[in-house]
């Protein structure tokens, strides 16, 4: 499994991945899956992946291919990040269409999703969610998140804390306390946990962090996060029981 | 969807469920999702379900059947929980049988889960999750809650407050910050929620509470919740982020 989220708002982008890829409890390890591919000073862009490693793995392959081969469309000369986003779902497709029958024929997932954040001079920053079949979809105001893999966990974080106001640095703090929820809670989402902060019009990624096992910082907001959430819980008005009364009865479901 | 939840410790039991049923998001509607089939003073008895509203439908009325024709095995006759929980699976199966032909025919899903709380004269207070299959799991001191249906929105913050020595009150105030948290995030889960604490060795359900559609308590710990979780988290102690260097080629992903 795997867990990335991407966070915009009008101050800039947050993005974070874990590093964790299982196939099977028996076989689990450790693969990036933030890529930095920005032009510095022209054009940030950071990409996160879910899903099958062999189709994203083919996929990142295919980007920087073109780059470093001058293609005419590649990702550093496509004249914005819609048209960025479209072609990163051809090539999702491309390396499907290769791929599919054979793993189909086995029962093998291929399916895999992609976030794109960034920033081209010229445009607002924005932030895309690519579908497995290669459509997407863009983060707006009122749900200024996107999250690929196990996104269940770390939802209810973002849904009670996030808005298109929130100062970057606090949505950074919250994008890493998400992750680690659903470290917690799901064994299969695992260190290093890659987290990059982007500020909006300054073109170069100039954040960024990246956590292994056991790293103080991880520990640090862990404990703090839970104590301060077992205050908050502690400090909860009393429960207001309904009057004892015999009615039994009207709970039984009658036959 | 449905989520229902049940938390054991040394003190007793709490139970939670919420009451929204959906067949697709054009039919939703409400059923009770949790029952009290207890025999006062003798043995404390709440039964939660999840899944196939006909199929646990049929199960709840089977249980309640055998109950009032005084069948020879019936929950207020068996000896101890864990041959309720069999029993429970039984019906479950029996259930099945007669339809599951039908249903899989036309690919609808039959399954179901059943969580079963309670207390029996000469018995510590013991909590099953039976599965769609009519096997079944207890939990235990290590893990002392059960959840079914829509559980991960939920779990988090069972998984950093809730420990064996937890005072019941507390339990459950997390309980409905579970169920509240599941609510906000996925829009199949809804009000009304019922609520039961068990106090061991009382056998009786003495502390019950059914939250409607905006039920200021339920507003009111949301409230309190949501300002607490923003105060801890802007609390959190600054991000240590890398020191800038130009090593953007080491995070290019080379073919």
């Amino acid at each position: 499994m795997t867990y990335c989220l991407g966070i915009i708002n009008q101050l800039g982008i947050v993005m974070a991945s874990d590093s964790r890829t299982n196939a099977g409890v028996d076989y689990i390890s450790s693969y990036r899956k933030m890529f930095d591919l920005s032009l510095p000073g022209e054009r940030s862009i950071i990409i996160c992946n879910s899903g099958s490693l062999s189709v994203s793995q083919g996929v990142l392959t295919l980007l920087n291919r073109d780059i470093q081969n001058k293609e005419e469309q590649n990702l550093h000369t496509l004249e914005n990040m819609y048209d960025m986003a479209r072609y990163i779902g051809n090539k999702s497709r491309e390396i499907q269409d290769r791929d599919r029958p054979w793993l189909e024929k086995d029962g093998i997932d291929y399916s895999c999703n992609f976030l794109l954040g960034g920033q081209i001079k010229g445009e607002v920053p924005q932030l895309y969610l690519i579908y497995p079949q290669g459509n997407f979809i863009q983060a707006t105001p009122e749900t200024p998140f996107l999250q690929i893999g196990e996104t269940k966990y770390g939802k209810p974080i973002l849904d009670r804390t996030i808005t298109y106001n929130t100062p970057l640095e606090d949505v950074a703090k919250c994008a890493l306390l998400s992750l680690d929820s659903t470290m917690k809670s799901n064994i299969s989402v695992g260190p290093p946990i890659n987290l990059v902060m982007y500020q909006a019009d300054s073109f170069e990624i100039n954040r960024k962090l990246e956590l292994r096992i056991g790293a103080p910082y991880i520990a640090k907001i862990r404990k703090l996060w839970e104590e301060s959430v077992r205050h908050a819980f502690e400090s909860m008005p009393e429960i207001e029981w309904e009057q004892e009364t015999n009615d039994s009865e009207e709970d039984i479901f009658i036959d």
